[in-house]
């Protein structure tokens, strides 16, 4: 389960905004304004593939994930949900949930790589921050 | 669970060859000698969320991706797992399981959209198939 030693990698960290801490996993906010984009990262140090998290963890993990996806789709409806973990890049396990719509910046191709991102306004920001909390804690 | 109406999507079937039937899902084989990368496909019609699958379902599906994940390890060795369920242009539910290798063609971008499949020699194929099988049924 969670872990005293996690920190949250540099990358991540500068990319996103904490929204909720739910059992193992950290839900983070990415902070690109063209797709409503969570990703959630279980607060454990050294792993890189969920195949490698023990069962329970796993479950766990997926637990939160479709909650994660719900919480999502209440706020902002989607056309189709992305799922990912790659972790080619920045390799501390995270998963992202990310809604998409059809004619969106990256349609019909994933938004890993899809070019810059476009941060929030800062009114925006603390709006769906604290919308996605309550959603979470729901 | 498994519904006897289910048919695989004409893209998917194309793309791939079969290689075991699971509980849940289909494995399925990508033909494209650039990945090791298996498609699971749930045989459920009309389904294109993972969280609006039944929790015992859910809990399945992950189960069947573990196994996938394992086998696809012990066969062709990875650098770093690539899971994704995106469905934007095939929307019949399917779940990616891609072996990745630093400096793979798509590397460290995904898979999906990088470019045209490079399909395997016929004798590859039987043997990977047959080797895959054996993996997830053992």
């Amino acid at each position: 389960m969670s872990d005293t030693s996690f920190t949250l990698d540099a990358r991540l960290q500068n990319d996103t905004k904490h929204v909720a801490s739910l059992s193992l996993c950290d839900v983070l906010l990415m902070n690109d304004a063209r797709f409503p984009w969570l990703v959630l990262v279980p607060r454990m140090s050294g792993m890189t593939e969920i195949c490698d998290l023990l069962p329970g963890d796993q479950a766990m993990l997926w637990r939160e994930v479709t909650l994660a996806s719900e919480a999502l789709r209440s706020l902002a409806p989607f056309d189709k949900l992305n799922l990912g973990a790659l972790g080619n890049i920045v390799r501390q396990l995270h998963i992202h949930v990310v809604g998409r719509r059809e004619g969106d910046a990256a349609w019909p191709g994933p938004v890993w790589g899809s070019g810059a991102a476009m941060p929030y306004e800062e009114e925006q920001l603390v709006s769906l921050r604290q919308r996605l909390h309550d959603a979470l804690s729901g």
